[in-house]
């Protein structure tokens, strides 16, 4: 049996926690958080605490905080034995400096407190200074997911950096075409299947293959027609800096 | 039994052709193109031609062409009693004007020749001058997809305006997000379950609500670690834009 400390009460941290107290091999003994308010959903069945000094003795702390706490937290338990493990993409292993044993548990997936996740897809990024507490984190996410990568440091911001392209860009993407939905009553869940679609076809071909539209077409009527239509400058902006990217990255640019 | 000839032998032409060979109520009876090697594939199961004074009398003439031939070639079926029809999501209904009878069937998906597409979950925008058309066209679409939806010219382009931001542009965010990967040496299938979510989420929630990442956050500190990252200055122009167009769609912007 894994005992684990988790600190944070966010959604990963919920998240994370749920997937982890229906495993079978880990507890979790206990939950910090510095404000009481938001340990409420956890108190029921699990031991909380705001307080450092009260922090139990574990084989894992596991820190789902936001970024820029995560070094002064780490040296609060800088005398713990345990692995001290954070969650984030972009903070680097050494961002656990003060600690012997450190590590990172990034799982790469977007989390919602309103939607239930299926911990079984998603991928765990695994890094730590020693072999056996990397096999110790690898026994906790194939625990919950049965999906695991070693990323290094390096690697994890890059992968980070794309996540922002193909999730948060891409759900900007999807805002935009609501918007212009709306605007025109026109009901959005007619977009959907192509939406689905777009997703889907990269799972078996590179996207790089699977281009379409007016840009790689060099259809230029129908980007002067597009960009008529635009109402919002921004828009306009977007849509003539990608119509351009896509050009250059397929070789299309006059 | 409706009898209909399609015109076209493109992407959006073979995936129409194979749903409505499978229609019992619909029977592909001619296909036509101005160059007759891509008409091999039809040529074994159905008469083909590459002349318009060789083209039969049907119910429906079906256009699956570029935007820019659709106006020359309704021209020339300007003597024809049957209802003439576009598949395109830019060209008005009057794009298709010597016609007595007009409309459009327009299939709103992506079509790739290599993959199969599941025409059941394929949308269809219709648009008729005349109400027995429409229902007509409604009967066909219904026969090979079950979604019609009755889209004026002005909505669908706005429509067509929107799938350019909800595929074209979201495939190029996954072609940066690839190519970051493979810079790197991180296999892109982990970005896969985040992808998948991401277009899952707002199927039950507007994506205005499902925005997550730095931009929204305002966490200068992980957007500018991700501009120095980025190495080509076109992906830095993007990540900058769409980040400052995400902090102004939300209300964030100082």
């Amino acid at each position: 049996m894994i005992n684990l400390v988790l600190l944070g009460s966010g959604n990963v941290a919920t998240h994370l926690y749920k997937a982890l107290s229906a495993s079978q091999r880990v507890k979790v003994i206990q939950v910090y958080n510095h404000a009481s308010g938001s340990l409420q959903p956890f108190k029921k069945e699990t031991p909380v605490t705001t307080s450092f000094s009260e922090i139990m003795e574990a084989d894992i702390y596991l820190l789902a905080l936001k970024d820029d706490v995560i070094p002064q937290v780490s040296e609060k338990l800088s005398k713990k034995q345990g692995l001290v493990v954070h969650t984030s993409g972009a903070v680097a292993l050494n961002g656990l400096l003060p600690n012997r044993r450190r590590g990172v548990f990034y799982p790469l997936q977007t989390f919602s407190k309103e939607k239930e996740v299926n911990y079984s897809e998603i991928p765990f990024c695994l890094e730590a200074n020693d072999e056996e507490d990397l096999d110790l984190l690898k026994s906790l996410a194939r625990d919950i997911s049965g999906k695991a990568y070693e990323i290094s440091s390096q690697q994890r911001k890059k992968l980070h950096l794309s996540a922002v392209f193909v999730c948060n860009f891409v759900n900007h993407m999807y805002s935009i075409g609501e918007k212009i939905c709306r605007d025109n009553k026109i009901p959005f869940e007619i977009l959907q299947p192509l939406i689905k679609e777009t997703a889907e076809k990269i799972k078996t071909a590179s996207p790089r293959e699977m281009q379409t539209g007016p840009a790689i077409r060099g259809d230029q009527s129908t980007i002067d027609a597009h960009l008529d239509l635009l109402v919002s400058s921004e828009n306009k902006q977007i849509y003539q800096l990608l119509t351009s990217a896509i050009q250059t990255f397929h070789g299309k640019k006059l």
